[in-house]
């Protein structure tokens, strides 16, 4: 299996590495300690499902020169030994006394001096996964190193993707468009939404994806209410806006867009407000650049709705994208970050088309020197209809 | 969708608050601050996939006496809107100025004196779902009042089921259990790894789970080598033991256990590694009571597989069962976790046939005064074979 548990070649593991160590060394930490399932996937390549048990934690530490170290539960040494991972420490975890926190602090301490410093992603879309207790013992068993946030560090290396990883992302968007293709198959005046959101699962499987980690969706009368409920029983109806939005899994990479279906014909009101979605994005993908802002994506995204006839809505009007189904920066007016050459995004514009009823519409790209290059099959322009 | 967003009538949850706050009130908290996805299900029945998105923090606070209240991002009010929560603040996140943390801080202020104590699980299997740097800005917001560990609070009240939540995982594991019956229409020699890991997918779906979050797998002659590798393209062969693992979703209750099938005829070997595994089990279905420890378990099974002629393997041997794949306690010889009538658990032994290849079973039970009760259809004794 060690094709699909490496996913690219060492070098590109090691690319990672050295820009890290470069962010490091300009911050002035000894060690970056990573905790999260997307950030151990990132430096190693261990690609499991088996994050989804809480039960144990796993680390990464990559010093600021040198080779990184995987600090793993036992279980997990055979896949990791498949990896590029130079070295490896394991214990047997869970283990109630001491669950890896001496063995972690004995592999900081070894890489990093007394009075120096290790970084941990402590920001915005970060979380620590190990426990609070056992982070607060590790704390007193490096003192005097000191923790400080490394959030940036790590989020300036991933969010610029190498061509391999932009690869994979498209592969991804291609498993959803196909899937999106057949939606006419299962999708129906009569049909039950959950049943609807169960064969869209099942038919991005069979085209492909590894596993189907989000799906999400809505429908009703123009439009729905709101894009995160599970679905309910209700039957589509004729006139309804079925809106399904995926993030599917293929090697480890997301993709994460959507596509509307009307049920039987689409109102004018559906129609339109389907149209200014399309045109806005339209827009972006004419004008974005690197070097724009996060806030001015928004700002274009915004003033392309009203341009088009539509009232923007929600919150953030799209994301990045890649080993998360969302990751930085946040298409809002309150985001500053710059947009460079490699990221790859979301655009999500939503419109409102009255109290409780909106449209979403959404775009996976990688933005590139001259602007933005799809990767997801761009939507049709006009609100395609559902015909029994 | 009220009865999807629900789960259960609100009286459940009710009952779970006063029993979280009977616990909480001998531990001397003020409130406890909720933040991973299980124990804001848990409290609230707020079931989304969205928790696959890392960018926002959710919070649940339940006060010492009275409601809890609910504050979340305002993209949730809606879904959030529909459960049984009394009280729901919103703020629009992610906000990179204040995301929700002056909005906790002065909620849990209005909640708890200043010189009281804030319940947060810091413990062995708990992970804090919010950024560091947010946890220790609230620290300072919130002070002098101060946050305590909250894991026992929590556990002693998740870890013992109602019949209400027994019977949604018993629903999961019929599920599964209808999958498995039908593994050998797309599980045969020549038919690769990965693909069959789909299809068991595409079949959980089809036999009724709202999604899958975990399926593992392995297989190889007479056994397999780890188990929580993705998987490879590899063919079946003749001879091989195929096992397939899943946690299966329904309602946001979890199953979790695995069956063993032989491509063609199977060894002596891979027979009566099945044979101590299956009869290891049936000793502590017969045996277990509720008083018994967990490190109780590890050895009734670990004495049942060497009874056998089979030797133990693998971490811990079974675990917790509920709203996450796998819950406190663990099946080893180092958790003392007393065993509660409620409790829902699983069996898990593992057997090394040697050097590099086990074979696991699994098995999912509910304790009750007089023993188990099985939730998982009880595996075959004998080790079925798959011929074309």
């Amino acid at each position: 299996m060690p094709e699909r548990s490496l996913i690219f070649p060492a070098q590109e593991y090691r690319d990672r590495v050295a820009r890290l160590q470069a962010h490091m060394d300009a911050a002035g930490m000894g060690a970056v300690l990573l905790t999260s399932a997307a950030d151990v996937f990132y430096v190693t390549g261990f690609l499991t499902r088996f994050w989804e048990s809480p039960a144990r934690p796993w680390f990464i530490v990559v010093p600021s020169a040198g080779e990184p170290v995987a600090v793993i539960p036992s279980i997990g040494a055979e896949l990791m030994g498949r990896t590029w991972m130079p070295q490896i420490r394991t214990w047997d975890a869970p283990d109630p006394r001491d669950d890896g926190v001496s063995l972690l602090a004995e592999t900081l301490a070894g890489l990093v001096g007394p009075e120096g410093q290790i970084g941990v992603p402590m920001g915005l879309e970060t979380q620590l996964r190990m426990p609070l207790a056992d982070y607060a013992e590790l704390g007193r068993k490096l003192a005097p190193r000191r923790f400080v946030d490394a959030t940036d560090v790590v989020q300036l290396v991933r969010e610029v993707k190498s061509e391999a990883e932009i690869a994979r992302i498209r592969e991804s968007c291609a498993i959803a468009g196909r899937a999106f293709d057949r939606v006419p198959e299962f999708a129906g005046a009569g049909r039950p939404l959950d049943r609807v959101f169960r064969d869209f699962q099942v038919t991005l499987l069979q085209e492909g994806a590894d596993w189907v980690s989000y799906v999400a969706g809505g429908a009703g009368p123009d439009g729905y209410g709101d894009v995160i409920s599970p679905a309910a029983e209700t039957p589509l109806q004729p006139g309804d806006v079925l809106m399904l939005d995926t993030g599917a899994v293929r090697n480890g990479y997301f993709c994460d867009y959507d596509r509307n279906f009307a049920i039987g014909r689409a109102s004018d009101a559906a129609k339109r407000a389907h149209a200014a979605l399309w045109g806005a994005t339209q827009s972006v993908l004419e004008a974005l650049r690197p070097g724009h802002r996060a806030c001015d994506v928004h700002r274009m995204l915004c003033d392309g709705l009203r341009r088009h006839g539509a009232e923007p809505g929600g919150g953030r009007l799209g994301h990045g994208l890649g080993i998360t189904l969302t990751e930085w920066p946040s298409f809002t007016a309150l985001d500053t970050t710059e947009l460079r050459e490699g990221m790859v995004l979301t655009l999500e514009p939503g419109a409102v088309l009255r109290e409780g009823v909106i449209q979403v519409h959404e775009e996976n790209i990688v933005l590139r020197a001259d602007g933005p290059e799809l990767l997801s099959p761009r939507a049709p322009s006009e609100l395609p209809e559902i015909h029994e």
